[in-house]
């Protein structure tokens, strides 16, 4: 499994360090940018990290709260993108709602806790009872 | 403006709490259920509040963490759902993201600081930088 990072300027500097701190661990990391801190508009990199999980890698978005990539990776049909601010929510979203993006913001969260909830997120497994795969039917259906 | 307001069994006892004090300060609530705490679907309500917002409303969410409605809720186009987990990210939630629906975890914040996080999304209006209008559009047409 790989895993694909990507940030506007509000996550450039929590990217870079949840991208080695990953590589240490021994992930294999996809960096699709922001590659330095000037703005840039984050549906730009969160499309290219949703392509990459469409591709079966897992994602991880950062910008200055997440809201705004987890806006963006949601248009996407495929992606499941939780906004995690602590390792129960980083747990959850794996057993529960089975997503494959991870939004986290780096305004809200320093560093080592971000990492916390990344580990939680990529160690976790999903929980495969009828009624999470009922629910995820559901929102994968998306009606009215 | 009205507030549609839903929730699942996890977040079934904070929507109480939060229907009685938006009702207390003056706010009309449409109440989407659910009506007590047994196992029920988040998207089937997730898509009720989902189609108050279409017609002008604001919503709000909730179950156990937030991530689930904020999946369903987001499947909807013309919604903008903002996970927001403090009054920060509740602010930041309208003034860059111009979100429409609020959703909270009921399991991972108390009443007061749920209703805390809900006033500063119920109060605080829309930055229109070309920038932020920029990038909602790209969010907005959703591709890859």
């Amino acid at each position: 499994m790989k895993v694909s990072i990507g940030a506007d300027h509000g996550g450039f500097h929590l990217k870079e360090f949840l991208g080695e701190r990953l590589s240490e661990a021994g992930y294999e990391v996809i960096d699709r940018g922001s590659f330095d801190p000037s703005p840039v508009d984050y549906p730009d990199i969160a499309f290219k990290v949703a392509a990459d999980v469409l591709n079966g890698n897992r994602g991880i978005l950062i910008c200055g709260t997440g809201i705004g990539m987890c806006n963006a990776a949601s248009r996407v049909e495929g992606v499941i993108a939780a906004l995690c601010t602590n390792e129960y929510m980083g747990r959850m979203a794996r057993l529960h709602n089975d997503a494959n993006v991870l939004c986290l913001g780096a305004r809200v969260m320093g560093d080592e806790l971000a990492w916390d909830v990344t580990r939680a997120f990529l160690e976790t497994g999903t929980m495969n009872d009828d009624k999470y795969i009922r629910r995820r039917e559901k929102v994968a259906r998306g009606c009215i």
